[in-house]
């Protein structure tokens, strides 16, 4: 596939002296694991998002906390760029390493520090995998609630890094929701405790800032989660209809009506054929769309609730309504869901992955300008996604190796997470912006509103050494890009532009 | 009342040329209400917390968003600082104004914009207060969760500055959770859309930032809150327990068994008998300590959980459990709670509320570090809290006229919030810091971290113009306070003392 990375970030950043900064690390970083040689060096190049590759400069693997704080120091003594990187499962090129920077590596943090079932709640560290929590916590009753389809390899800083989602997010909330403490350090080497151990905390809210700051702020060390009980109770509907603009109108409904089920999923023909061919789920395969709702709780409660959410799905339009018979059916369902990713995969030699959120409301709009978008760029888009919190995940199917495909197809992108942008909605749900999405948020905020993120940036890390060209695009970049809403007509902080 | 507030903050802020600022204001905000004179400002001097008094040079009473962007703008050229007010009942002082500064009261904001029911929002003006956002919800069938005790009279925007809580957040979340975007001005007067419409948001998360944040970071002018389905049926239990420590070993009970109640208060003695003479909500006057449980949702399950509830109850050591017979007998048992706090000022000529969270596992240990703390200092301390999510409201019973005694009762409201933090805890949950408790954040956060929240402060409000003295205290005063945890022997960025 062709490499999308913009070499100007590198390109802007100073020149490092790699062999210099390898002896001091030696020297000062006792028992600190490098990579070095370009053969080791290859399988960091990119994370999840494949189509953006570069080779870090070195990639380091600290084990504790000293030597963490030990390398922070020295390359904020230097200068050096770090990236930090967990399980290297992110969609967004959030932890796509610099030529001029280093790539700290926390996957090494991997213990579980503690399981305090009377206070349900988890202190782990960052490189543990989000699935291993629940796992850890099974014995007690209780489990991690937010479950991106990568869990069993996603680590929990990468989870927060990202402010990860899952399909139960719209019951249980995004990872901010569900976390209660952070131990962070600076660039600085300084420690920081944010949050508590209560459910309050004092001062700014630090916490919910550093959740999805994209490593821009400090490098998380420690993560204290909520768990929750396992619910005693957990059917599955999956609900036909004969038109995509009909299943977004039901997820409207549905919510409308008081409901909020654990999981509320939508996937159109092109993406349910596909996961049916690959898994063989019991889809379907001539519905237009189908909607999976999970309801869960306890016994009662969830029998109430199956019977509400299949009058609404009729009420609505539904061709057919069908509750899973058994536990066996409830994954089956489930598994055609989660593999549809890799399924569309079969279909076509690329595809590219977009990621926005909407008010629900506009879902049967969005739809209906999607598939208009699509035909006018003549390629194919399959919809896969959270349609009850609104967390579209258009999937552009395209060959990168037909002259001008790739380029349609980040353009066809950008111009649906514009569309979500029009309605109300933000170009990124749950994958984050990382180096991917850098120019929508030019769409998406204003210059003052750029202005301000810069300026919180600068209150944690003043040189802009913590993941340059991620997340937050400088006010430069967004005048190239032309979508800036200028203020005044002019650039404000100029000097802002440094990172 | 004694009056408690510290000249230093005014003491150290330049002079102000009062008549000058009134003859631009009159010039250049046209139509701008401005109260100036003495009896007009009285009213003016204190908050809910009226232990602080100080008279503000100017009271003004925008009506538009352009008046509040043109005082800003006015405010920043001449360096005047300024103090915004909602509806004045927060209990922090969060609200207190300055001699040398303006009070800019947003009560005139007072618009229910639109309630949409379909996407479950409300989008009011700051000024309209947390109930009428209920009212105007319910003929959807909608309500807003957080509800602080001053609901009937707190406004929205005061609400999201001290991050509110309430009786239902132990389930339904604080403000913060509670709160889709915001419409806000910073000091320069410059406009910020933070959050969306939809339930997600890219960048840094200064929705989340701006929650909680006292009036430091910006002027709210526009709130957009989710709202939610009224539950089907709410059934309160009545726990009674011949000991403190039983009634909070109860709570942690509940919540370890999985079960996640609407409210879950606690009273001691000396509260519920206060409540019962004065209320005669049915409380049983000889129990030690009572608890409230509230259970709401759909029928079936609330009264699974009541038999769940109930059992855990008996199993911690109840005298008795009972249940509210009727919708009549379950309002008066609120009721009890709702006036404990009028209900003990008619024990004691003045009283002083306390507002620690800690992990709810503490709470058998801190009730009873607390009894310890009020024997010694040879004071009344009557219990009164959210037990559910471990957030305390010890009042402090004692007389301003007996000399010492005010004294004598700052002190030991420092140290119960000391205690708080030294078990992990938290020293406000719902109340804010404002000017009241700026000293115990010395003992809550060390001085990298409040260099943090500084710098923080500074990317919003450079000249600390925005109500200065709360909330954050400076370096310098933790120093004098003799609290700080001081990182290295010295302290960090003295230039970050200028607010």
């Amino acid at each position: 596939m062709n490499i999308l990375y913009d070499e100007r970030i590198d390109g802007a950043l100073p020149p490092v002296d790699r062999d210099a900064l390898l002896n001091d690390l030696r020297e000062q970083v006792p028992e600190l694991d490098i990579l070095y040689r370009e053969e080791e060096l290859k399988p960091y190049e990119c994370d999840g998002l494949s189509a953006y590759r570069t080779t870090p400069m070195l990639v380091l693997l600290p084990r504790t906390l000293e030597q963490v704080q030990a390398v922070l120091k020295l390359c904020h003594a230097r200068q050096v760029p770090v990236v930090a990187r967990g399980a290297g499962t992110g969609l967004s090129g959030g932890a796509l390493p610099l030529e001029k920077g280093v790539l700290l590596v926390m996957a090494r943090f991997n213990q579980i520090l503690q399981i305090d079932p009377a206070a349900r709640t988890a202190r782990v560290q960052p490189g543990v995998r989000n699935l291993a929590i629940s796992q850890a916590a099974a014995p007690f009753g209780l489990y991690y609630a937010p479950d991106p389809s990568s869990q069993i390899a996603c680590s929990i800083g990468g989870n927060v890094a990202e402010n990860a989602g899952g399909v139960h997010c719209l019951k249980y909330g995004l990872t901010v929701h569900n976390v209660l403490k952070l131990e962070v350090l600076t660039i600085e080497g300084e420690h920081l405790t944010l949050g508590s151990d209560a459910l309050d905390s004092a001062g700014f809210d630090l916490l919910a800032l550093f959740n999805g700051s994209e490593g821009l702020l400090g490098i998380i060390t420690e993560v204290t989660v909520k768990l929750l009980p396992k619910p005693q109770a957990a059917k599955v509907l999956l609900a036909s209809f004969d038109s995509v603009e009909k299943a977004g109108g039901a997820v409207a409904d549905i919510i409308a009506a008081g409901i909020i089920p654990a999981g509320l999923e939508m996937m159109d023909n092109l993406a349910l054929r596909a996961a049916e061919d690959f898994i063989h789920a019991g889809y379907p395969v001539d519905a237009e769309a189908i909607l999976l709702c999970e309801l869960d709780g306890v016994e009662a409660d969830v029998r109430d609730d199956c019977l509400r959410v299949r009058a609404v799905l009729e009420q609505a339009g539904a061709s057919e309504v069908r509750q899973a018979r058994d536990e066996a059916e409830r994954v089956r369902f489930w598994a055609g869901r989660k593999a549809a990713f890799p399924a569309i995969g079969r279909l076509s030699p690329d595809y590219y992955c977009m990621d926005g959120t909407i008010p629900r409301r506009e879902l049967p709009a969005v739809l209906k300008g999607i598939a208009e978008l699509a035909s006018e760029y003549g390629l194919r888009v399959a919809n896969v996604f959270h349609a009850g919190d609104g967390n579209m995940h258009p999937l552009i199917l395209f060959d990168a190796n037909q002259p001008g495909e790739l380029e349609r197809t980040e353009a066809l992108g950008g111009k649906i997470l514009e569309l979500c942008v029009k309605v109300g909605g933000s170009i990124t749900g749950e994958h984050g912006v990382g180096r991917e999405k850098i120019n929508q948020m030019c769409a998406q905020f204003n210059s003052d509103e750029l202005t301000v993120f810069h300026a919180v940036k600068v209150a944690f890390d003043a040189n802009g050494l913590l993941n340059p060209g991620k997340n937050i695009p400088t006010l430069h970049r967004c005048a190239e890009f032309g979508a800036m809403h200028v203020h005044n007509g002019q650039l404000p902080f100029p000097d802002l532009e440094r990172f």
